[in-house]
């Protein structure tokens, strides 16, 4: 991409933040420069990504993370050892039956999900054994789909989705910024949207397909969404449970994440709150004595921010005697500052070794 | 409690970190207080619980979270409520009866967890709709039990876990300190425990009350700690619904944390993964001069700290830039650092408007 050269003033001025803040002082004399651009892993991230216009927000965690692929893989891995091991057995489900490999993958999908209706359910000592160890994997399975996947996919929809609620075009920065400083709450109203989507279609679907009235189908979309699966109404045509093996694996799915996005929210709220009260508390001259750490009398800016970050719980006393540790290592001629000659010393010293 | 008023020497003494670290370097010249008693909220936090070993670590959050008595009472409500409800509606609930009142609470426990056997279902469209809705409000309730209640109830049991594990009699701050370091994988293993213990417990239940034999009882166990709940084996007895009432509330949210700290333990091994690779990249002049915040050509202990954690994701430019912002309206007198002067000036300034 041809992004990759240009990388830094573009991220930079991206991730350049509250410019309201900045002209609010603006008569004030600038002592510091605002945004240094600390190459964070985060940026590294993204430009790797080169096209992704909103990669993840853990930054270098996508490292270990599982990709969407993988998850595919393993999802498909899943049903199939599943389907086969079904088939397998002797006396394997009993219950309302249709084709007998489409069976065997509905069960499989209504049993990882837990819904569990119990229209199929295993009729011999081994298919129940084989559906403890299927449901608890299954289950490792949806929490990492739930962990990535889900994630990866409502956050491609955002842009799309702001550019929508202003109903007319504005500049692609403009619309990244508005996501960035906004996108828990965004990411909680596509899968709103989401969810009342496939709520609808499972309606009309039960209602058309499977013949049940209007309220029956809700109940049933319903019972089905949130895993409950009474079992009173289910699919039970051939067409129904191809239907359902993809919409039950999407839908509940889906409501999950809607609830973990709404307790992201609460937890976004209460961490501004937080934010807010660390803020506009007064300093006094004992948190000043405090906040100094290089016990110099006074208080730099970079103390001030750690001590507040400190309050925010943002960061433990253990990350900062951490860093302190390792800054010490570092500082060679031992100035309580490092520069160039420190950087030079170590190398020397670790080349000698 | 005593602990009150002498707080800060036992508290900063406990939070006072690897103490390896310090011993590594012992001779070197010690140029920085390594743990100056940041009066975190968690401190705070802390101090007000008094007796509490080991209270929540999401310090000041405390204050926005539901205590456990909270989360009783919303329980309690709940399933006061839908007891009530469905016992008001015309032809509420039809399958395998016992006692009316005791199969309206089974009825919810099995619906808030959305076990959902299909031994008792809603009869009529009324009792439909109201079982919707009562599935959305257990889900809610159990996210909150989750994120609460477990957690505390676990915290409370680590202290004796740690003791059971060294078999001997260690000091309480030691075992304070190991629990600290170590806290995740402490509650895993505490989950883990009480998820067998209550497996076993399950199982045994059924196959003496409810007659099962062994692998249907197991089986009946498995499916429902995943909130599966076939149907095709579940509590029928009188006896085995007020058991059930209470085991089915535990296991399932139970087996829900276990999850949730196995993620948790992931979460943790890929951020110590992340740190050590952010501890172990050799600095540049080019990382020097991005660290240098108060641009004075060297950087300083603070500024380096604050370099390194962003580089960990820990905190974000934007963190940074807010609190700078807050630094530099602190900073009265303009000297680039904060001193009791400053204070002085300030507090004049704001009393004069």
């Amino acid at each position: 991409m041809a992004n990759n050269s240009g990388e830094q003033p573009l991220l930079v001025g991206l991730l350049d933040p509250p410019s309201q803040l900045s002209q609010k002082n603006a008569t004030k004399k600038r002592r510091f420069r605002r945004c240094k651009s600390a190459p964070t892993a985060e940026i590294a991230l993204r430009l790797k990504d080169g096209g992704g216009l909103l990669p993840r927000s853990e930054s270098i965690f996508g490292k270990f993370h599982p990709s969407f692929v993988q998850v595919v893989l393993f999802l498909t891995l899943y049903l199939g050892v599943g389907t086969i091991c079904f088939a397998l057995v002797n006396k394997p489900i009993k219950g309302k039956k249709t084709n007998e490999i489409l069976d065997a993958v509905y069960f499989c999908v209504v049993t990882m999900t837990t819904v569990g209706y119990g229209d199929l359910v295993p009729d011999s000592t081994p298919t129940k054994l084989l559906a403890c160890a299927f449901v608890f994997m299954g289950m490792a399975l949806v929490g990492l789909i739930l962990s990535n996947a889900a994630d990866y996919l409502v956050e491609k929809q955002e842009v799309l989705l702001v550019k929508a609620l202003h109903m007319y075009q504005i500049g692609t920065i403009d619309i990244l910024k508005e996501v960035e400083t906004k996108r828990v709450k965004y990411k909680f109203l596509v899968i709103l949207i989401l969810l009342l989507l496939l709520i609808m279609v499972g309606t009309i679907f039960l209602n058309k397909v499977e013949n049940l009235d209007l309220v029956d189908a809700f109940y049933c979309v319903c019972s089905t969404i949130t895993t409950l699966g009474y079992g009173d109404k289910s699919f039970s045509t051939e067409m129904g449970r191809i239907f359902a093996v993809f919409w039950i694996l999407t839908s509940t799915i889906c409501l999950a994440q809607f609830f973990l996005y709404f307790a992201e929210l609460n937890t976004e709220h209460r961490q501004h709150l937080l934010v807010k009260w660390v803020l506009t508390r007064r300093m006094t001259s004992v948190d000043l004595e405090a906040a100094d750490l290089d016990d110099d009398g006074v208080v730099g800016a970079a103390e001030f921010i750690i001590y507040k970050l400190k309050e925010m719980g943002k960061i433990s006393q253990e990350d900062v005697a951490l860093l302190m540790e390792e800054f010490e290592n570092l500082d060679v001629d031992q100035s309580g500052t490092l520069s160039a000659s420190d950087l030079l010393l170590s190398q020397s010293s670790q080349e000698e070794n």
